[in-house]
């Protein structure tokens, strides 16, 4: 078995980890969103963890109505002229949590007095030292080159702070249900994917989708980009 | 002459345009970004406008020290659920004006009382006719499939709320000064024009740049892949 299939295989159990170990939080994080004096969510990321970024955009600002922008790292680093984030609460995804880029954005809001969340797969990285406040992920340890289990644990984070700031039982029971969900349809998924055989020689096409979805298209393209090579691309 | 070429010719000329009928304009505009209940800028575009907008998340980033997020339209449109829009100000860049996705956006934030500048090139079009406040490219007819004028127009629309929101006449003189260094500029660029030619046949290839020039990377890769389908994308 690959290693990429071993972690889908796992990833049941460590969603179910993270939303036991983390659910609480939860509220505490929920009451930083919903200050009063936070107009917007400030999100740093990089690759998967920047398509989980895509998905808070849309589930934030449709469930939540709260804006979602995306960082430019370079302002932190290259010109050393970041913003003024009066009305923003940083967010850092980042698997590893050690990513020098997202971890200036995040200190830097910080030193001006911001509200800061870290979600990564390693409280004690450089990335939850400089956060306020951390979701750690705990997806455990990922051998494969496309990571599967912190790109879910961390979509689910999202949907996580999204349901609590929502104050919803009934999101937070459905989330609960997507351990037992997300094993149905990784079973069903690989039953099926000798039937994908005849495609073997593809070099590109298309992963196309909108709105809520559109962050999982891009992650779905490069997950293919990064096991196959075959260049495929997200479309709206 | 091809139309693209034609109008290559015409920018210095279109661009001196905007600047001496939208210069004085732009000291109205500079005072909306600068209420103090402005924390960020919300743009939305599609296409070569959306490039402008790329370059403005790092100009007026980096300059101006005011954070740029991009509208996710499909929240506006496809959702109807617009993300409340307390402490933006919104942009809506489009060279027709005529795009609903982006009219949508520049809608809702002024039906929520938030400040709205549309940069446009029809300054009867719905985008102009949404916004509180217009900025006219005044580009003249595009006949190119390869919009080149409304782009530089654009960016200039952006360097020039940049600099007098930067209260710098030093910024506003070198703003005064580009239409004769892009005239010298496309002169030199068609000179060079036939050391290409060993290149004709090339099917892809990639832009590369950081930073303020980010933008300006997207939209060379588009240009190219518009007039000659080849595959080229940016990278940063």
């Amino acid at each position: 078995m690959s290693w990429v299939e071993t972690e889908l295989r796992e990833q049941p159990a460590a969603l179910e980890r993270f939303l036991a170990s983390e659910g609480a939080k939860a509220d505490e994080l929920a009451r930083e969103l919903a200050r009063a004096d936070v107009r917007y969510l400030l999100i740093a990321s990089r690759g998967s963890s920047g398509n989980a970024a895509r998905y808070a955009q849309y589930v934030l600002g449709a469930v939540n109505r709260l804006p979602v922008a995306f960082a430019t790292p370079s302002l932190y680093t290259l010109y050393d002229a970041p913003p003024r984030l009066d009305g923003a609460l940083a967010i850092g995804i980042s698997q590893s949590g050690a990513s020098p880029d997202v971890v200036a954005v995040l200190a830097e809001a910080r030193r001006q007095g911001r509200p800061t969340i870290a979600i990564t797969n390693d409280p004690a990285s450089p990335l939850a030292e400089a956060a306020e406040w951390t979701l750690a992920l705990d997806a455990g340890e990922e051998r494969a080159v496309a990571a599967t289990k912190t790109y879910l644990n961390s979509i689910a984070a999202v949907a996580l702070l999204s349901a609590v700031l929502d104050g919803s039982e009934e999101r937070l029971d459905e989330l609960r249900e997507t351990p037992a969900r997300v094993a149905e349809q990784i079973e069903r998924s690989l039953g099926e994917a000798p039937r994908l055989d005849p495609y073997r020689d593809v070099e590109g096409g298309s992963v196309v989708a909108r709105g809520m979805t559109y962050g999982t298209a891009f992650e779905i393209a490069l997950k293919i980009r990064e096991l196959s090579g075959a260049a495929f691309e997200p479309f709206s």
